[in-house]
């Protein structure tokens, strides 16, 4: 199936950077693709990275705070803050969801983390229950773009850095795959800062005609809700197959 | 060697969390100890959680920003915003750093991630080839204090969200291990939106108790630079002996 509406989230503080150079090109390959494209370019937003009471209209001043059940609550009352109900109606139209970032400290941008943490809500990205292949998001993809300043052998399984696939195991599972996003495999830049002018355009190319095989890319397994069983670990008969499950 | 000087940073927007119980009580654990407690409470701070020229006094206004660069310059020259600065002066007195928050989305809340990408700047908390076994950190402790909302079962090597050591990989090897410090085990609290009274109360002696021992607690292992060749790589000698790192 095509993309009709792709969403692209870009996390970078530079609008000259390589990474928004990626997410401008990625924009123009998916709009020639005939899809319809939202931006949401964080720092240009000056979106709000930190999750808390003032995500919540209606939140108490004082007492205690959970901040998953105030953002359930929130959310099927329509008190969650007018920035959180803007992402999450681009997310709600979008059936392709790409991420633009730096990986920073193994890890994605406070500013987008924090996108992560405000705007995935109980109730509209998972719910108790609702998560895993059978979570809100299971009818979109989802794919990271990232850029790092490490080489790549750096990030080869037995690596400096360790794995790259689990590396983004936490973001690509813990919450693409949780809210039931489809996720394609990431498309990496490594050692972006000391890349040549000609290899980031070769780069920026590889990201386009990615984009422009999303059909024919199989998309990265995760284990199904009914594999584990009630104690939530892998059921006797089943064989891992992710990059983050393995038998002890 | 026990601790002289700690540095507890907090991330948790509820004073009255069991985040905020957990972080008060290894204050007093470490008071008792001998120990000067210094204190990060992100959420009471107001912490700014998104790097940026914000973070630079003297950097341009418009044109290329490469975040490290920038921050490397900025350290040498003095010229890092004020509360970036009381930040390092805080970790620069510290001999051992406790990190308190919950999981969210298998990792760090943005305000702590903020705190990561913001203060751990290069020249401070890593120079070019000064980092993991050889980095500046590497005459403190740092150790990891979390709260998860799934149980314990969840987070087994077959667990539904994977292993917590490939979770935590990220944080314990790519920040802290990155910068240095020597890595005790992580504490986690599983499940502790679901916990009784009795059982915080039993968790908080846990982490108390831990706290006591922490010169009987061998630190987790991380392949020292030595072990990698020029590509990055282990040596082909060299037998992995991490959860982040594998031969292929």
């Amino acid at each position: 199936m095509s993309v009709r509406h792709a969403l692209i989230v870009l996390a970078h503080p530079d609008p000259q950077s390589f990474n928004a150079a990626l997410a401008h090109a990625a924009a123009r390959a998916l709009t020639d693709l005939g899809a319809r494209v939202s931006w949401s370019d964080l720092y240009a937003m000056g979106f709000g990275a930190v999750a808390g009471r003032g995500d919540i209209l209606d939140a108490p001043a004082e007492g205690p705070f959970n901040l998953a059940r105030e953002q359930g609550r929130a959310h099927a009352a329509g008190t969650l803050a007018p920035d959180i109900r803007a992402e999450q109606a681009k997310l709600a139209e979008a059936d392709f969801v790409l991420f633009q970032f730096p990986l920073w400290w193994f890890g994605m941008p406070a500013i987008l983390k924090g996108w992560v943490d405000r705007v995935l809500t109980l109730g509209f990205a998972y719910g108790l229950g609702r998560w895993w292949n059978e979570g809100p998001m299971r009818d979109k993809r989802a794919m990271l773009s990232i850029t790092t300043g490490s080489p790549a052998g750096a990030y080869a399984p037995d690596g400096r850095n360790g794995d790259i696939e689990r590396i983004l195991w936490p973001i690509e599972a813990g919450v693409l795959a949780l809210c039931g996003f489809t996720v394609l495999p990431a498309v990496v830049a490594y050692g972006a800062p000391w890349m040549t002018d000609e290899e980031r355009r070769d780069h920026i190319d590889r990201l386009c005609q990615r984009l422009r095989a999303l059909e024919a890319t199989p998309a990265r397994f995760f284990h199904p809700l009914s594999d584990f069983g009630d104690d939530m670990r892998l059921k006797p008969d089943v064989v891992p197959r992710t990059p983050g499950q393995h038998r002890p």
